[in-house]
């Protein structure tokens, strides 16, 4: 897969040996998650808006309410930035300076435009879903055409994108490396916890193996 | 403690009833986490960037390179978005329509200062420490004057914020509840695992109490 060009706008200028271009390794970290945080301006102010995505192919698909102000904006086309991060441990250094924090984090950018094809509006709505819960979108009751009419749903085509990418150990200056302080990593683990029932789910309906499955760490 | 303004800004327009503008709610949502999304715009062009924080009384503290975009662009002053998420697990509804995520959220909105005391500063990196490990601030080097000096902080007065919250089971449509769908929620939680000590560390340093202290579900 070929890299994503590099501009002013996604060249990772910190720690620039961290960041990376190819689209393997964008895509990689965007399918390990299911929320992202989207950023759009109204003029000089900026929202950051946390909501569900899937990614289709060159595409981040985002939906939600017709009536909300995220996706009233994002459909007409504005700029959107859209970032995943997945915290992955904290790293101790000897000293306060070289203390960091292990995680693997895109940074997208790409213009909104929404979808009105009910079938393709469909299958977005699968794709979120799916991202969340494999498996879930065929054991439930499909949108209804007033479903799918309150809802919107966004096509944002990757312009640019940039990864940031931090593990290991911490990077401790040599003259601190015989201070008497622990050093080293704490890893942090996202997982999905035992399933809880609805207080108004019948007893005999059992807990389907997708769901079961869920009960392990984060892909 | 009293309530943010409710601005066009601020408002929670999607699903009003889970928003809420008290300090406390704000507070308690902010001070449970330690990784925040920061947008700001560039004319029409937004950026979001995650990025550690702490809470200090009204403001939003951030640090990092003096080299970076981020901390050069909030040093001028400009309107700044702080977003801090906390998914809590996955809702899962007879309707593919009504599945939800439980989560509380906080946004913010103000604007970036830089401090520029060195006291000040190192109170701040302090409180951004002791944010993400309790007690590990004191052990181990300060700041040199040339770290300090490499070392952006800012502080984001809270001028306006909002919090939203989704807690509990779905909610179905009366007509969907006779549906044999499995419905409920599936927790999600999110720890810390087991210390690794750095390679280069010596074995006769022993893990402290404050970092052995973190291995469990997150405060």
């Amino acid at each position: 897969m070929s890299d994503y060009s590099k501009s002013e706008r996604n060249t990772v200028r910190r720690l620039p040996t961290r960041g990376s271009y190819d689209r393997e390794t964008v895509f990689g970290i965007l399918d390990a998650g299911f929320l992202c945080h989207v950023g759009f301006s109204d003029g000089n102010q900026p929202f950051v808006i946390p909501t569900l995505y899937a990614r289709d192919g060159d595409s981040v698909m985002l939906h939600g309410s017709a009536a909300s102000r995220l996706l009233g904006s994002l459909s007409e086309g504005i700029e959107a930035c859209i970032t995943v991060t997945h915290v992955d441990g904290i790293v101790l250094a000897r000293s306060a300076f070289n203390h960091s924090i292990n995680y693997r984090s895109v940074v997208v950018f790409g213009r909104g435009s929404l979808i009105e094809n009910n079938e393709e509006k469909l299958k977005a709505l699968e794709l979120i879903s799916e991202n969340t819960v494999p498996g879930r979108f065929e054991d439930c009751r499909g949108p209804s055409e007033k479903e799918l009419r309150a809802t919107s749903v966004i096509r944002v085509v990757i312009d640019e994108a940039s990864a940031k990418i931090r593990t290991g150990d911490p990077i401790d200056d040599k003259g601190d490396l015989e201070l008497g302080f622990w050093a080293g990593t704490v890893p942090i683990e996202t997982r999905f916890g035992n399933p809880r029932p609805a207080g108004n789910l019948s007893e005999d309906i059992v807990i389907p193996g997708y769901i079961d499955a869920l009960n392990s760490p984060f892909k």
